[in-house]
């Protein structure tokens, strides 16, 4: 087993990353708003990965696993355990490649969530909704394919992947004095350290995350990896704990993590829908509703924030009663 | 009084409009889905009109008209009769120009409205819920304050106003076949044929409407305008009819006009919130449910979707039961 430090992906991993990953992904325009930036104090620059293939910033360290991926290791395919958009993404990644991609997911699943993963190709392997038999399943999946598993977040190809997007963030805006992205097992906050501790130290970085959810804002402050069993909160894609890798680059860079309240999620989702006119997924809101929360934070400053993804069952609003 | 041939605009006055307006309008972006490519054969490009300054492009004939007055004439303000996007874009130009916005609206009509249009420093005048009343209240109004009527459509500056849309569309894409717009009285259609019929005459235009407000298509094929009395329809910003500017341009200038029921408009306003992840009204949707309805019109040629708003009751979605 390699020692942590020479696992850790370097900014090299995340140029390699984009380049590999650049023709199946989109650059995703960074949108603005006079009303929130008067609103706020700030000057916010919204990083719209819900306009991105498979609606979510998920499918760039999804590619760069797939593509990275050598012909004989690809061809028996990917695997994962999601039911959420790492799942629509490596199946997307997956079906551009040409290979199967094996997808365990709760027999309770909702339909259109099978649906949706199945339109991208992806192979549905069904499990009991209980740890014990979706690690059972999936093992089995393995060892019947020979499939590479691709973890949602706590995996270095996927990491370096997420980095591609404060890169361009980057590059889209005249200079940011903070960067915030919503936390849940922290994929993505990870590859804003990678890149942001690379090529732009001065960047302050934090996360936003439910207070119903709250693992990663008290692990910060204790210091050591701290897991809640089932978190209850209307942002689904923020409710999974850290891992050993994205621990390593919240602890390292993360300036701060802000928490926000459901009913300040859902009135920061539906202020953006009203004003911005973009459909945005409610874990999006959070970093919102934390800005809004405490400005003093963020008066004055130009700070990118990253709206992840855009998967939402419009049948579903969470401002809608029922 | 003038003949009508000497107050046409032309296409010198687009290009005057859009020098008067442009620091007070987005130029907003086109967007492209390869989804929908595949699912209609064409290839689409989607102007997000939607992202406009109020939400919608009436802003643009709007601020043609607010920013054009000589200033004796504009320290009375404007005034006009409408609850829907004119209203707001209308009061938001006069904003920008700091004159007073009179506006008369239904005792009767949701209250969010009169919030909204406030919002934007509009002065609401109610009236009943007749046109007699509305006429007599929108009389007492110009009479006491002098101010200058900008119709929402039927007026010629609102008419080169619009037109500035299809000339940034065009600037944005690389050479089209054919345009599609919604039509309710004809205000984007007319900018759009007075733009195209002189910089890209071979372009078909196209117009989009509901099966349950198909004036507009019933007056192309009669000949003159047929104006319906009170259409019922879910796309609730195209229920007025042709007025004389508009039929000019809407009868010489007009490939067809396709006509969509009220589940067609729906599902394909709900698959466009779906997919694309814009917010946008049920109006937006007419021309894309008329090109999936339609599609040997369409297919194989590059078509510019124009999608004129995005200021929705998210509480009242239409898909939603109840």
């Amino acid at each position: 087993m390699k020692d942590m430090a020479s696992m850790i992906p370097t900014f090299d991993d995340v140029v390699a990353a984009h380049r590999r990953i650049a023709p199946y992904i989109h650059r995703t325009p960074v949108l603005t708003s006079s009303y929130f930036n008067e609103l706020t104090g700030a000057e916010l620059f919204f990083k719209c990965e819900n306009f991105q293939k498979a609606g979510a910033f998920k499918v760039r360290g999804a590619c760069n696993a797939v593509f990275g991926l050598d012909d004989d290791k690809a061809k028996k395919g990917v695997a994962t355990h999601s039911s959420g958009n790492h799942a629509l993404s490596l199946s997307y990644a997956a079906g551009r490649r040409g290979i199967p991609c094996h997808v365990v997911m709760p027999r309770t699943a909702p339909e259109a969530k099978k649906a949706a993963v199945r339109g991208y190709g992806g192979q549905i392997t069904e499990c009991e909704p209980s740890t014990t038999s979706r690690e059972a399943v999936f093992a089995e999946v393995q060892e019947r394919t020979g499939a590479e598993f691709v973890h949602p977040y706590n995996d270095l190809r996927v990491i370096a992947g997420q980095g591609t997007c404060s890169r361009e963030l980057m590059e889209q805006t005249d200079g940011l004095d903070a960067v915030i992205a919503p936390i849940g097992g922290g994929g993505m906050i990870s590859g804003c350290c990678l890149t942001l501790s690379n090529i732009a130290p001065d960047v302050q970085i934090y996360a936003a995350e439910p207070e119903q959810a709250d693992d990663a804002c008290r692990s910060l402050k204790a210091g050591h990896i701290i897991a809640d069993d089932a978190p209850v909160t209307v942002a689904d894609g923020l409710k999974v704990p850290l891992k050993e890798n994205t621990w390593h680059f919240v602890s390292n860079y993360v300036t701060d993590i802000f928490t926000a309240s459901e009913q300040e999620i859902i009135d920061a989702m539906k202020l953006t829908w009203q004003r911005m006119k973009i459909v945005m997924e409610p874990s999006c809101a959070v970093p919102l509703a934390t800005i809004l929360k405490y400005p003093e934070a963020f008066r004055g400053k130009r700070v990118g924030v990253i709206i992840t993804g855009g998967n939402v069952d419009l049948d579903r609003l969470p401002w809608m009663a029922g």
